[in-house]
Formats: structure tokens, C-alpha cells, sequence
């Protein structure tokens, strides 16, 4: 079985990440292929499938090579049944039985998950999370997803919706609307969007004088705003201290309530790295409980787009030794 | 090993809450003794031990019928170690070795752990919890205490700190000091005490007539404030109802971050019953994000004090079950 590979899929809206790695989760082989979600994603697991052959081929070797499948996917995961729920991203409106037709399209045991959560797995396997058995990770992006991991598994929750760290309430009075339907959650200040957002409201509201300023408005960016709060700009330091106050408010209360060896932050928008997470942690320390403080470390994600393939197939892995 | 009995056992700074209690969780017998923490503590472990001889003597059976014994006590324990860290209330100031010094008095196995995560799990086996495997439970006392459960086990986190509920922050900026020397914890305004602090600093704020203005201040009760709001005293209503929004807030958090299918409260305060539910339920629909809404319940814990005891047996019933 050590000699054998395991096979983790990223599948994405626009891309599918997909990877062979060993026994011991080291990479042996990566590559992409575009997602079709034309004719509402019905194509998109037989691609899956025949690219896994494909390469398989290319390196020179049979079916036989492969133990089993990890797939994480954009949406809640019933993981018993292998569903996932409503990815509209996808094409898939309703429920749609990703285990079962990956199964029957390949030939080998597969096993699907949310992807946030395989990006979590991953992290605690080869990443910042070092092998801890108790750890959160938080993805900042677009949106803010997370996933929570306790005594060494995935916590799920009663309907698979543990995890919704971005639906943190932290602005309980007057905070913006979420693409959720609720206002103030963690996402709306601490995604890509929300820090945009949030620059927006402090050049509109206050004098003070900002590169910003010259930028079109309209295109501005997260990545703008930390380049000029790296540089001193004080509007563009103030709307970044803003995020940093809600997400150690968040990761904070987690700690509280978790006490994970880490908190492990990923994303686009973490590659702010230390400067994020220095204001981060300093709000963290003032919010945590002083045993999370000495206990619960924050950490930066150190596996970049691999994590969703690395944890993929640690599920795999995970599933066949059972 | 059907036919035997459990023993649970709930230690706590004034008095010792034992139970015998057969395979299935049914209590044969219960009672209490004090709790001696003179010389600091020395005496505390004899006396379970003892207490416990002598009343399996008077029941007329030997110690063959005892299968094990669990053990809640009030402080953060290592649970693999059977140590409790600086219960300074026991008298215990340093390391106290629970499991080894019962397991020394009594020959049975030991198994030790924290009391607020007893009550967790006697909710989850006999109570509220009605065996639901994703659960959380929150006690309002003097203090706010919790214990999470994901996946049937108790969420120790790293160092032994999770479920420190009572210390989420719900007032990030000037918030009450708390005994943890955090500001705004919910245990400032979720509390029997922070109630009372809320309801004194109203009355000394607001104009609003109350009948709380004809008590001594000094002898005020949470109770005396939920009987008064019961009867629709306004200021005594705007009271509960800080506290329901904080409590709500926290739980919707805890909700959106683990999903669980209970989130059980319990404790002296949780018996101003289904007024406070329902309070506590609007503020909670309003900040969990959709899903958990829909599928975490909020309940009443049913087994009083006797959580205690039931949660530290079904813990010797799962050691011996391994």
C-alpha cells in the first residue's frame, strides 16, 4: 500500500486542481484542467476522471497504482452520503452525488468533502499546523471560510455547517450586510471585499490625505490597500487595523472556545504576512482567555493552492486505513 | 459487567455529589457529603473514598459490584494525567494528582475530568442532549462555565482550555472587568452576578420607576430581577434582555462555528426557564447564519444537579467500554 499513490482533487469554479502524491502526502505529480460547468456540470466529473487516466498514463503506469480518491468541493458536504448541497458555482443546482458518480467513473473509493475543509486537513498534515490534532483554519479570500479540526477530525456539525467562520457575528449592531442575509459577520470586514469596502467608507468619511486618493475606485483592491498600509499610508493602516480587530476578535473567541494548538491563516488576502499577522495577534492576546493566550498559536498557511489537494488526500488516505 | 454500577462523582467546593448509577445511566443511589478543604485538601480524596465504602456496605454489596469510577472537579484537568491544576478552592494550590490519589483509596479505575464538562456529557447522555454526538452546554452561575462535545468527546483543545465559554468576548471596548482580568467577557453580563451589575447599573442610569428600587441593593438576586420581569417590570426587563442579547449573540457565534444539534443551558440562572429561552432564542435566530438556525436547537438542561454525576459515570462507563 506505501508503494502506491493516493489522489487529491481540488475542484473549483474556475479550475481543478488535481495531484498524485505518496503514502507520506509528499507531491509526486500536480496539475490543473479548466472546470466545465456548461450543460449544468455534467461534464465536469467525467473530465475529472478521464485526466486522471490520462496522466496516469503519461507517467507510465496502470490503474493499479492509484489507492483511492479525496475530493474537495465548493459547498456543503453531507460526507456519509457523498453530496454535496446547491454548488450553483458549479452548475449544480440541487443535491448532486459526487462520491457515487467519481466512483463510477473511475473505479476507485472516493470520499468528497467540503473544501474548506480539506484546505484545513491539509494544513494539519504537511503545513502550519505541524500534525497538531486541534486546529482552526481560516481562509481569507473573496469570502472568509473556515474549517475546524478536533482530536484529529473534521468537526461537521449536525447539517455540515460547522465551520461558517465567516458568519461569525462581529459587528452585532449595524455592521453591513453578508451574502448571507445577516449583517456583520466576520466576511464583510475581514474578506478582500470587505477591506475594499471598508477603505472605501474611510476615504468618503475622512480628510486625511491617502495614495489612495489617486486610484480609481472602482478598481481598487485589497492588495492596494496593504501595499500603501505597508508604506505608512494612515487611512490605508487604519481600514487593515480595522480587519485585524474583527478577525482576533474572532479567532480569539475560537481560541476561547476551541483552545486549538493553532489558528492557521490562509488565503489571498494573507499573503499580507507578517504585518496582518502582527495586528492580528495583538488583538488576539487582548480578546483571548490568558491559558488560550500562552496555548493557542496563530500561524501564517504555508501550503498556498496545495493545501486543498493535500488534504484531499489525506482523506483517502484516512478512509483506506480504516 | 451489565449487572455492576458506576460510580460518578461530583466534587465541588462546599459539598461532594456521589452516585451509584447501572450500565444504562440510571441512578440506584445518590447522596452527598461535605467537602473538607482544610489542610489544604488532604482529607478530600480519603473522605470519596470512604464515603463510598460505607455505602456500599449499608446497600449490603462488596466492591465487585463497583466497575469504575468517574470523577468532575472544579478546575482544568489533563485528563490522560488525571491531574487538576490549581484549585485553589479544594485548597489544592499547585498540581493535585485526582486520578492516581482515588485510584490509591478506593483499587477501582479513575477517571477524572473537568465538572462543567460532566454536566456536558450527562446532558448529552441523559438529558437535553437526548444523545445527540454534536453539543454544547453552557452553565450560568456565579460564573458562566460550558463544555463542548463534537463527535461523542469532550473538545479538550490543546492546553485543556476549551469550552471557557464565560470567557468569549461579547464587549470588545469597555466592556465590565472580569475575574480573568479580561474586560467584557460573557460572564459579566450572562451571569447571576453580572445580571445583578447590569440591573444596579440601570437603576442607577434610567429614571424608569421599578419595584427593584424598594429592595437593599446590596441584597439584590438574579432571581429577585427575573421575578420582576416576569411581572413586567420595565427596567428590570431591559436587564434580562441585555443579558438574552449577549447570551444569544455568543450562542449563534458557537452555532455558526460548530453546528451542533444542541446547545443545552443550564446552571442556577436557567431557571427562570422559558421566558429567558425564548429571549435568549430571538437574539440567537438573529445572529446565526441560516443553516445553523434552522438545524442547532436551543434547550433547557433537564437533569439539574445531577448532570454532574450522570456525565463523570458515562466517563468510567467509556473507559471500560475501551
Amino acid at each position: 500500500m506505501v508503494d502506491k499513490w493516493l489522489v487529491g482533487v481540488d475542484l473549483g469554479g474556475t479550475t481543478t486542481k488535481i495531484a498524485f502524491l505518496n503514502w507520506y502526502g509528499e507531491i509526486v505529480h500536480k496539475w490543473e484542467i479548466p472546470t466545465d460547468v456548461s450543460d449544468k456540470g455534467k461534464h465536469i466529473i467525467v473530465h475529472i476522471a478521464k485526466s486522471i487516466d490520462t496522466m496516469l498514463a503519461q507517467l507510465g503506469h496502470s490503474k493499479e497504482m492509484l489507492l483511492g480518491i479525496g475530493l474537495g468541493a465548493p459547498g456543503p458536504v453531507d460526507v456519509s452520503r457523498g453530496i454535496i448541497f446547491g454548488a450553483v458555482n458549479l452548475g449544480w443546482e440541487n443535491e448532486y452525488p459526487l462520491k457515487d458518480m467519481l466512483e463510477l467513473e473511475t473505479g476507485l473509493p472516493v470520499i468528497a468533502e467540503n473544501d474548506a475543509n480539506c484546505a484545513a486537513l491539509g494544513e494539519m498534515w504537511k503545513g502550519a499546523g505541524d500534525g497538531a490534532k486541534e486546529l482552526v483554519c481560516v481562509t481569507l479570500g473573496t469570502g472568509v471560510g473556515g474549517g475546524i479540526i478536533s482530536n484529529g477530525h473534521i468537526v461537521h456539525g449536525v447539517n455540515g455547517a460547522a465551520g461558517e467562520i465567516g458568519h461569525i457575528t462581529v459587528i452585532p449592531q449595524g455592521g453591513a450586510l453578508c451574502n448571507c442575509g445577516k449583517t456583520g459577520c466576520l466576511e464583510t470586514v475581514a474578506s478582500a471585499t470587505g477591506l475594499v469596502r471598508m477603505t472605501k467608507e474611510l476615504l468618503a468619511k475622512e480628510d486625511t490625505p491617502s495614495s489612495l486618493r489617486q486610484k480609481s475606485l472602482d478598481k481598487l483592491t485589497a492588495k492596494d490597500v496593504f501595499d500603501a498600509a505597508k508604506v505608512g499610508d494612515e487611512l490605508a493602516e487604519k481600514a487593515v487595523d480595522q480587519l485585524a480587530f474583527y478577525l482576533g476578535l474572532a479567532l480569539a473567541n475560537l481560541g476561547n472556545s476551541l483552545n486549538p494548538e493553532y489558528i492557521v491563516i490562509g488565503g489571498g488576502v494573507s499573503k499580507a504576512g507578517n504585518m496582518l499577522l502582527e495586528a492580528i495577534k495583538s488583538y488576539f492576546d487582548q480578546f483571548a482567555f490568558p491559558t488560550v493566550r500562552t496555548s493557542t498559536k496563530l500561524a501564517l498557511a504555508t501550503l498556498g493552492n496545495d493545501a486543498g489537494v493535500i488534504g484531499a488526500a489525506w482523506l483517502a488516505k484516512h478512509l483506506l486505513q480504516r
